[in-house]
């Protein structure tokens, strides 16, 4: 281990290097609530792709494995280290090199947090639209994990905004793919394989990302309504409307009740509707023109009062945003009210009346209690499970993941699959899309040293 | 063969084999300028994936090469069987499985035309709105290469509208992935990996389309340029503007007389303009809202005439969807005019200018004659090479290729590699990346008898 040491020292030069003993705690774990916090063997930062490179080739090398890092907040585990790993953290390649303007581009290095990246493009009056809630998370995180978030229902997630990556092989290979066009078709799309790898595949030491125009106008509506099944069942109209919400989330009374709570936000709504309300739609719109804005806000209050809304409110500015901070801060909502685990499975949006349905049938059954909220424009649902045994706990998680993909869905909309959902994964997907996997991990990895543990055992 | 002429008809049914000698002409090529007709050993026309995996199952048994076929429409070759192939033909796998009008999303089998989608999308006020022009082109061959087409700029490419497969593995293995949802975390994402990989890695028998909202009113815009440069200067300020255009089109001078020539137009343009107008940017729109619509046009003129358009055009219903079908067969228009090869390289919008002055000493130099027409919102170029030289052609294209690449761009944005292009693919992209496809291939098809000889050698 001192020859390792003193090799990677070499590498990325003595200040670069702390033996995991020594390292920070915050290394040693991400934000997951069931993930293991462990010390690596080492903790490396490089500067570029090229140190980055010389580590894998002396991990390949010596069959140590390697677990790279960015902000560490994911939820499933993926930037927890093994014990024996090198932890490769990006926090000295955390520079935004360019905005490009014409082609409307943000060239990034994996180390860039989402917040840098944001007061980056806003001064040219562009955006990047993925906006997973964690401010402090890192573009290379959101890279590895298909990182998606509120907006997704307008812009997509991470994967349609990743135009191209420069990536580190497990062989040391550098190699570049994609760029700044929007499509190719000139052999297979390696970028669109690495990006939600998880670290399993290659690290990414720099990603060419899409920016929209920054519209102007905002507006923010939010409707309480009876039930949460017509709440979920107004969803498919809102999107058929071609309204184009920004932002289209569900969000549940108890969450609502727990979020509002904590941050102490006043959204105006009477007393008598919010006890009567079991689940709220919170619809956000933009436009480049705020008389077209006011107009679809009109447009969108009239719909969700024909859908059963029992009310439509049009939020002020500063609540609307006081509100999606704390729905974005949802997760630590739970966490602080001591959840067991959090899931994020999505399916069709269409199956999610039938869903939530079963959700509230599993957790009766299982006397497991089971809140949440959630990306409804895509189906994917959040819920916060608290339930402190382990094994009915597991039995619930499988049971859950079972009735969505049954439902069409899918475990992780977009937390991943990391160490945290792994065993779920690999009992309940089809054995030969895992064995197909498995063999693309070995085109990319053939010593198997890159983030061992994490998606496959 | 005689043995797998009776294995094929065990599987599909004698009606549905036929010998390559016995089959119709059409089954020996596509519509790429340099594709050589070869007729395959045997045409199967499976009923299912089950039949598909077992046709796949006999092949991988005694080695022998298989093609899959939807409309031979394709440019690159990608669908031409080699002698001693089995050409899989999709024709029987035809229907549109399900318009799913909550979901917005269309299941259909790979044989399905884009014409035939149109169609039943129209019926439910939704579209596909993936437009390569070729309305006879099938789902299937779209999927294999990533078709591209007009409305790229607004709506994204094929990629971006595959929500999920179904597809034969060489193993004989029928997997499943994505769905009917738009993101997620799951392990690695098959779907994507699957998509423009030319039938090298597997055989889609379904595919789960994304379909948008149908929007009522459209309306086009036609700005003559003094220049070419003037032209492709523009397009980045029209994106930048957030008008959203649904097509961003231009056509060199050259191209617009051939095609209004061809096709009988008259677009009303005075004949000295067009006279002195060296190139044109065709824009059109859509809204749901007809007065916005109108600004938006209104808004679109202006913009145009202060970019440099000598003068800006809205152009009646008819004339708008003749121009835009005119453009649609532009291909055809230079295969009439005897062109020898084309191209449709991509690259970063804002360095076409460049790439234009390139592609002009390039084909000076080499006393080739080049016109051409392109998505210029997606900076993805076609052009039509005039060299009868064969050694002259393929080094002026070996140069087109060499200079889009060195601008950021790739060899080609949505025809694909196919055969056609192959040689500069393989002489142009980085090694590592390479030997890393292979590797990929191998994974997927450890026999490989899918497609050998496209993308690869």
């Amino acid at each position: 281990m001192t020859d390792m040491r003193s090799r990677l020292a070499d590498i990325v030069g003595a200040a670069n290097v702390r033996d995991g003993a020594d390292a920070a705690e915050d290394y040693a774990r991400d934000e997951g609530l069931t993930s293991v916090a462990t010390r690596p063997a080492f903790v490396v930062a490089p500067g570029d792709a090229g140190e980055t490179a010389e580590i894998l080739k002396a991990a390949a090398e010596t069959g140590t494995p390697v677990t790279a890092r960015g902000s560490g907040t994911g939820l499933s585990g993926a930037a927890v280290p093994r014990a024996d790993a090198i932890l490769v953290s990006f926090e000295r390649m955390n520079r935004v090199l360019e905005i490009d303007t014409e082609n409307h581009v943000a060239v990034v290095q994996p180390g860039v947090t989402l917040r840098e990246l944001e007061e980056k493009t806003a001064e040219h009056g562009l955006v990047y639209p993925v906006y997973p809630g964690e401010l402090s998370g890192s573009l290379g995180g959101n890279v590895a994990t298909n990182a998606g978030g509120m907006r997704a229902v307008r812009y997509g997630v991470t994967r349609h905004h990743v135009l191209g990556v420069e990536a580190v092989l497990a062989t040391g290979e550098v190699i570049r793919c994609g760029g700044k066009y929007v499509k190719a078709s000139t052999g297979y799309d390696l970028t669109q394989l690495i990006v939600g790898s998880e670290g399993t595949l290659a690290l990414v030491t720099e990603a060419t990302l899409k920016l929209q125009p920054r519209l102007a106008h905002q507006a923010t509506v939010l409707a309480p309504f009876g039930d949460l099944t017509a709440v979920v069942r107004a969803v498919p109209k809102v999107v058929a409307s071609g309204i184009g919400p920004l932002i289209l989330e569900y969000i549940d009374a108890m969450t609502m009740g727990a979020i509002t709570y904590t941050h102490d936000l006043q959204l105006g709504i009477p007393d008598q509707v919010r006890d009567t309300s079991q689940a709220y739609l919170v619809v956000m719109l933009e436009n480049r023109d705020a008389e077209r804005l006011d107009d679809d806000v009109a447009a969108t209050g009239e719909l969700l009062t024909a859908l059963g809304a029992v009310d439509a409110y049009v939020l002020p500015g500063p609540s609307a945003r006081r509100l999606i901070e704390a729905r974005e801060q949802a997760f630590y909502t739970a966490k602080g009210a001591g959840a067991d685990d959090v899931i994020d499975t999505v399916l069709p949006r269409a199956a999610l009346p039938e869903f939530m349905a079963r959700v509230q049938g599993i957790a009766q059954a299982s006397e497991t209690f089971v809140v949440g909220c959630g990306h409804a424009g895509d189906g994917n649902v959040h819920l916060a499970v608290f339930q402190k045994d382990a094994d009915k706990r597991a039995k619930a998680l499988r049971e859950l993941f079972a009735a969505s993909m049954e439902l069409g869905g899918a475990i992780s909309g977009e937390h991943g699959i990391g160490h945290a959902k792994k065993a779920y994964f690999l009992d309940l997907e089809d054995p030969a899309k895992i064995a197909l996997m498995k063999r693309i991990k070995q085109a990319f990895d053939p010593t198997g040293v890159l983030n061992p543990g994490v998606l496959f055992d």
